[in-house]
């Protein structure tokens, strides 16, 4: 199945939601098995000034984008999110973090996705599932 | 099972996170039940900006912090997430949220917290479960 | 919002699937906050012959019914399950096991579904929270 | 990380259990990157007469083993569920089902496994996660 964006338009897809600018996403890759992205560090996105690791608020948000934005590869727009699980498997130190996304299946009604976050040495932080919501008007 | 913190020590556990001190909770009540806590409406968190609506990603903070909380109330110190599942239930639009947090179970080494958030009007925006690890040192 | 269906209506339902017949689960209530059925004591049903506790995948299938009957009673029919979370708080010894289940939201699409399992001593054994989809041809 | 037990050990821990046993399950692959396993096809699993579909239970159980399973092998002994996660995405039809389970993640406290199910078509069932609890006595 050929993408229907360019990366271009998925990166303005992504833009166009003040919290994800915030963030400071930036879509990397766009392919038939999925999506890649970045997030640079902030000081905002600290869970405990100690640890200085990453929020887990923040993970989750990026674990719901990856299957969102590889789902609107190949539906060529955005999806709301049903639901979203989220595993957290390492603390993420600071530094950019390395999101995939991928489409598990897309059906009629709703849609199956999934995310990866790694940290620059490669590093699993946390990993997901979630389900959207495919019509738009419903 | 008696509260092991005041308010006002769970709103200074609550305050310390950056992210979390960012996005302007304020702790309102901590009971046996478990604890609310409120968010203002800030632009950055919207996920839309036709629709307006609050970032999935940001309604998880809260979800996440909400067992968090409940679970602090209890043991006098917060515990790191393991896993977190989140509903998305109805669009949440620009105004203040509310929400709620209970443990459901406080076991030796996991613990089991859930939490609920509603607008205004009490409508139910999203709800969801997670766990977390009780001990400190692992 | 008023039952769509009787009690007896909901037992046809649960007991015309195979797998819910073998497992001789009995519906007990029907009501505005939701549904609340049983389930015996079988020696298959065990997870481990010491612990002769009841396993994990028998507690799903019950939280993935507890939704779904929830919903069922309101709609008038059973409803495909989209995707499923299951906490599982203390291990289920020999005995009869309690299940009650709430519709959380009865969207268009999907509808969200709720449930807890208790030992005959009231002891929470697991909970969970499921997606169903409404839409029968689809 | 080599594996701690053999193939035919690994189907001991498995069918020890009754309601494994019952399921007939039949382990057919252990390596570094996970295990495989086998349901043959019963009446009595069925969700609906006419669908002859597989009861979404079952298919959890598969998952719940498939984690467990994969993390048994990498620490010699099985571990207990602390939550897990199901995605249904398509309807099993009549057949044997085809599980393979993998380690995500193995830490001091907890474990985190995945499952897939598939069909004879190699077609995907359902997939999910799940955290296990590592230390046996607690």
């Amino acid at each position: 199945m050929a993408e229907k964006i360019s990366l271009e338009q998925l990166q303005a897809l992504v833009s166009r939601c003040p919290f994800q600018e915030w963030l400071g996403l930036r879509v990397t890759a766009i392919e038939d098995e999925g999506v890649a992205f970045e997030m640079p560090w902030r000081p905002e996105l600290m869970s405990s000034p100690e640890a200085m690791s990453v929020h887990g608020g923040v993970l989750a948000t990026l674990i719901d984008l990856a299957g969102c934005c590889a789902i609107a590869a190949q539906l060529g727009h955005t999806v709301p999110t049903i639901d979203m699980r989220v595993d957290y498997h390492t603390v993420a130190k600071p530094g950019p973090l390395y999101t995939t996304g991928r489409a598990t299946r897309i059906g009629r009604l709703v849609a199956f996705g999934e995310g990866e976050i790694r940290d620059g040495a490669g590093q699993l932080i946390a990993s997901g599932k979630a389900v959207y919501r495919c019509k738009r008007n419903s």
